[in-house]
């Protein structure tokens, strides 16, 4: 499938790329190559490349939030940077934990500089997102730093969630749910609002967009999940049914536990099971016959229709909301 | 030897505890029981314990900085409580990064829970010790907030400059006093000012308890070098000649390599070869014999007095004035 992609990601790649850089050759040089290298600014040697840094989503939502509140995009910019830095500090720790060794098709920071070194370039992002809205000098920055570090700290309980699940065959959709909402929902909704906060904007204007996000997260951690079992290695960079085989609990698995009955036994039975290579295909199956599959898509575009509701109903206007339904059309369009 | 330890630290326990556990048991469940056990409010199985949970030395200094600015200690609670979070964000990464399998003579979180659980750990008790300072609707919170973000990025900084060491042995001492500096110096630095800060004392009162706090630093770091070679495993909770063995570039090794001659060349030889498991009590010789515990003992000496020469120029009222120096005197005097 061919999906355009909206042209406010492209804006905000080019807004915030420069805004990273010169942060990241800010960072003290250890943490610097890991950084350079994780963003796509260097290779392995340290060497200058264009290599994609990932799609922009969180600075997108970002700029088009203070667009949202009447105010210039630039408003947001120590934001859109803010919340790019938390993404990727999140994937760094991510990486080390799941110990995956590949992203974007290329060698994890932790595969290529230790555990020791990616571990602490991650902490060292999570600090510089709060010190940019810190030491802005912007009036809202403290307001901001407070959201973005309340929504960083709903994404870490997310992920010890996501962790804990794994030794459990017993997680209910609704848990499954808050998760999601708390590992992906948290940063999206911080991100499709902290603009707004940064340009003073109503409450209202900040709770709708801070719903948008939250339900605009969980439809992409659906597809996600989705991904994470059926996608295509070269879509994902991961080997198939990769999720099953760590054991999450995502939203297809919790919601085919669910169901209940024999099959729902079976599928437990192997997610708890010491031979579960082997079995996966048959896991990946009966996940499917138990409709977690086709439960979780419709999830997906339920929450976006809740995101696009939240839209509606705050009188934001009509042409920047536009550009947010097209983010949220391309988030459940990202099949395969 | 029998060392009285300062009254400000059993003060500053008793003050900053009740915090540590309120914020502690309101994390999500799977990141509370980790914490919970690494601060030693409850054992391995979740029980309760009264189990050490350390000095509390960085909450007395920010106690103590809030009475040099003339205001009541309580003003700096929020301080101590974050900077003491930082602290133990530090220990559960480091004890990761280095592979410690014991702390406090108990396991470490990440033996017991696993690495993913300890890394997530961390990163919720820098977030919060981030949240407390913007949520303490305290006037000078954003600034206490920018002042602990700084301290921490350069923390992390110095911890990254620490393992990068560990493949050098080309480390000046230069550069092995400005990773002490970092890695030490800075949280005790930002933790002797907090207070004041929060009490919106004058520059000149933060920048000389800043100056005190980051001079003691490097004397704690000083000692803990000297202990991290030489000290008992008794009182380390950790195998002799640890930090030899780990190849740190501490600053004993930095200053024995510093000497230059066949002895420094035998060294620096030692520490880059592989069969070092066998060499480290030759080497724990060359390093003394180089002079590097004598040179290292001598800077926590110098470190101390410089820490004291910032406070009798400041102009801060003598009994809390007293109270510091006793703190300092109580760092370098924590031998073997």
């Amino acid at each position: 499938m061919i999906r355009t992609v909206p042209v406010a990601f492209a804006r905000a790649r080019d807004a915030v790329t420069p805004a990273l850089r010169r942060y990241t050759y800010q960072l003290s040089p250890d943490i610097r190559d890991v950084v350079a290298y994780h963003l796509g600014f260097a290779d392995a040697e340290g060497n200058p490349t264009t290599q994609d840094g990932g799609k922009a989503a969180r600075p997108a939502l970002a700029l088009l939030s203070a667009s949202a509140a009447g105010a210039p995009a630039e408003t947001a910019l120590p934001g859109a940077v803010a919340v790019e830095l938390v993404h990727n500090f999140s994937l760094l720790h991510d990486d080390v934990i799941d110990h995956d060794g590949e992203r974007r098709h290329r060698p994890t920071a932790w595969a290529l500089f230790g555990v020791g070194q990616a571990i602490v370039a991650g902490d060292a992002l999570l600090m510089l997102s709060q010190q940019i809205l810190l030491d802005a000098g912007h009036p809202g920055g403290l307001e901001a730093a407070s959201c973005l570090a309340r929504a960083t700290a709903d994404m870490i309980a997310g992920q010890a969630e996501d962790l804990a699940f794994c030794s459990r065959v017993d997680v209910s959709v609704d848990e499954a749910l808050g998760m999601s909402e708390r590992k992906t929902g948290a940063l999206l909704a911080c991100a499709a609002s902290i603009g707004a906060v940064l340009a003073g904007a109503s409450r209202s204007v900040v709770a709708a967009l801070t719903e948008f996000g939250r339900h605009l997260g969980v439809a992409y951690q659906a597809i996600d999940d989705v991904l994470g079992i059926w996608g295509s290695s070269e879509v994902t960079g991961k080997p198939a049914w990769n999720d099953l085989r760590e054991r999450k609990k995502s939203l297809p698995v919790a919601a085919a536990l669910g169901r209940g009955g024999p099959d729902a036994a079976r599928l437990a039975s192997i997610l708890s099971g010491e031979r579960i290579e082997q079995r996966l295909h048959v896991a990946a199956m009966l996940v499917e016959d138990l409709g977690g599959r086709v439960w979780t898509e419709g999830e997906a575009d339920r929450r976006v229709a809740m995101a696009r509701d939240a839209l509606e109903r705050s009188g934001i206007d009509a042409e920047v909301r536009g550009e947010l339904d097209e983010v949220a059309s391309f988030v459940v369009e990202r099949r395969f």
